[in-house]
């Protein structure tokens, strides 16, 4: 027995209200990576953790033992300052595919490590893939050179980085234990640490198509997250974004890349491009470029040019015609009247069953599967309109499609006002 | 998929603080013993329950889901009624020994399916195999004809009986999830109910070499102990007694055997004999056998005549030597005056270190290992008079056992009352 510590001596001490020392954090962490705690131990641990909570203290501390767990990408030798975005994800939320060619058109490295979507929210690898030929699988050799070399890069993490943070995630989604800002707040912040970013902007989103429904659940966590950037000594600013709504017109993968294109040729829905240039704003702040308007790159087409050799630096084809749907069904309005609401869940939730998610990591997902928006709340809207279009190429889908959707919108006599898609600004 | 439910949201529903319905509980454990529901999702459910228990109904729903896991037994057939005791557990508690057999010979059965040690309390089978030749386990035709013929049977449960509580107990155990009323008391009503007694009585102990710690938990137990028996229609009560110190004068296998056997002589510490009464008398009632005085049944040779019977019958031989240890250590008194206190739990875990006692399951115990107590709580003592006896067999075990003494008791000058064992009846 050469173990320092015993696991239901850790487990027992978060259950009774305890604060975990250093080195009981950075034992479990480990040993739960190398399998000496078990899968058992550890989802008791973190359902305590759930219930009890970590201080500030132990979080941070739980975030650089999840680093530690793996190796660390260092991309200070590259030419430009690097910065990158992390979403906590959201209904239609296609902006890094516009965002990172724009800030790399504005002379600063974006090395986004991104992933694949479960459930009702899109993964940003998932609609890149809908390109045909794109691949998301780089050596850090490749991801280096396209840095170098494009400027953007998105692309899979490599198994590498913190391993203790992949282990655990996958454990929490079958245990019931994934509602706990410590543990999403170290699972972010570790990855995004481990991936050698030089500068952070988080969008925590907040609405019902968002993990975090209320505004001081997704402020806390981006406290969290700010903190724990500060932490380990990287700039971190967080804005708190609206997803009571879907973001832009489009959820669904084929759907998503095209709507970023129309935003990189200069259009695109007005939310898409507020929120896209707000976080370019901070991203070239946060990497010291505040002088730099990102709204010039966008119209003098650099970001369309970045895009298009980014795509093509990963094998895909930035002309090719995108998939396009076998089946497509038409939601139309009930009556007369102004879009009061168009529920960001209940749409991320029909996209999903139309094929544009999954159920379980590892299932395939249909690109050309999704939702198109016919208009946004504070349109008017007349009775028998296009409200929805629904895509699939499984129509058998549909029923279920629509189920989600039965509830999802109000038509009022009355005024809404607009809402800008930004809340606030933490950091 | 054809299960009616997912383990998460059975899990999720318990961490918000809700209520699992019945049905949930009867799938969860049954899917658990199936091993549909993994260990990795019941120890995240099993640490919700911990921290956000479960009402009434759910412990009685959990209790039945689990004995209908697996096979219940039934004594009904016997010409006498069966009754049994249950001990939560306690240093120096060797009462099953004495009070099986006297029981018996007052005309009830005792279908006793008892357990082995773990940590620093001891199991009524570890004691009983340090009889030369005296064997466990029995199937249940042979604990049937012995309970016809000799009227009293101690032996090991068999795997068929709530399966559930066994893999479930496993878990907990190296989950950190033991500490729960809820959990403790299904567990315990489970295996009991399943065993097929006609009715029980309870030994929930209290004090420092206890489970429960403080008498609101033992009382908290107990009552929801007797409560579960009542909805199953098994007639149960429950005694609360002391556990501040070891009962008797010994703790430790064969050193126990030795004690029960002076008990059933008509001798034996006091504290002893009047718990074997005050439960014997319990259970006499309980059986409807009222009228029957157990103190009689004790000096008229008539419990020694059934434990001899009863040893024999499991192939022990009841005129054997006990082992005797190897090598033996004594602790002498530091001042003169009254024992104030000599903790159960102190004592409890020099024996265990002396080698008595098991760190995990399967490991051997010693028979002959343990510890004597040469006085107790309200005993004057000399300065250098022997307090203690360590017995091992591998006496470089000496030094963690005294150590474990080290703060195990107070010598004062002042009068130290002497209190009775039994603290309440709940029932």
């Amino acid at each position: 027995m050469t173990e320092p510590f015993d696991a239901v001596e850790v487990i027992t001490a978060k259950r009774d209200g305890g604060e975990l020392a250093d080195a009981q954090i950075d034992w479990v962490v480990d040993a739960y990576t190398r399998g000496v705690v078990a899968d058992e131990q550890m989802s008791a641990l973190a359902m305590a953790i759930v219930l009890n909570g970590m201080n500030r203290r132990e979080i941070s501390r739980w975030t650089s033992a999840m680093i530690a767990s793996g190796e660390r990408m260092d991309f200070s030798s590259l030419s430009r300052p690097t910065v990158d975005k992390h979403s906590t994800g959201g209904v239609g939320d296609k902006i890094t595919l516009a965002l990172a060619p724009l800030v790399a058109a504005c002379g600063v490295a974006v090395p986004q490590l991104a992933g694949r979507g479960l459930g009702h929210t899109g993964g940003t690898l998932d609609k890149l893939e809908a390109i045909p030929g794109w691949r998301a699988a780089l050596s850090v050799q490749q991801m280096t050179a396209q840095l170098e070399d494009v400027g953007a890069v998105v692309c899979a993490a490599g198994s590498g980085l913190a391993p203790a943070d992949r282990k655990l995630y996958a454990l929490r989604d079958v245990t019931g234990t994934v509602e706990s800002i410590p543990l999403i707040a170290s699972s972010i912040m570790s990855k995004k640490i481990a991936e050698g970013t030089g500068a952070l902007v988080l969008d925590v989103k907040v609405g019902s198509g968002a993990f975090m429904k209320s505004e001081s659940d997704a402020r806390e966590l981006a406290e969290t997250m700010v903190a724990l950037g500060a932490d380990a000594g990287l700039a971190t600013v967080a804005l708190l974004t609206d997803m009571s709504t879907p973001l832009g017109l489009t959820a669904g993968n084929a759907l998503e890349v095209a709507e970023s294109v129309e935003v990189l040729a200069g259009g695109g829905p007005a939310d898409v491009v507020d929120l896209t240039l707000a976080l370019a704003a901070e991203m070239l702040s946060a990497a010291g470029r505040a002088d730099v308007d990102p709204a010039g790159a966008l119209s003098s087409g650099k970001a369309m040019d970045v895009w298009r050799r980014m795509v093509a630096a990963q094998g895909g084809d930035p002309g090719a015609v995108l998939p396009s749907p076998r089946e497509t069904h038409v939601v139309t309005a009930r009556s007369t009247g102004v879009l009061a609401r168009l529920d960001a869940f209940a749409v991320g939730v029909a996209a999903w069953r139309l094929g544009a998610g999954r159920s379980r990591p590892g299932e395939s997902v249909q690109p050309a599967a999704g939702v198109v928006l016919h208009a946004k709340p504070g349109d008017a809207v007349t009775a028998g309109q296009p409200l929805l279009t629904l895509q699939t190429d499984t129509p058998e889908r549909f029923d279920r499609a629509r189920a989600a959707l039965e509830e999802a919108w109000d038509i009022t006599d009355e005024r809404v006002p607009r809402v800008g898609v930004v809340i606030d600004r933490i950091g």
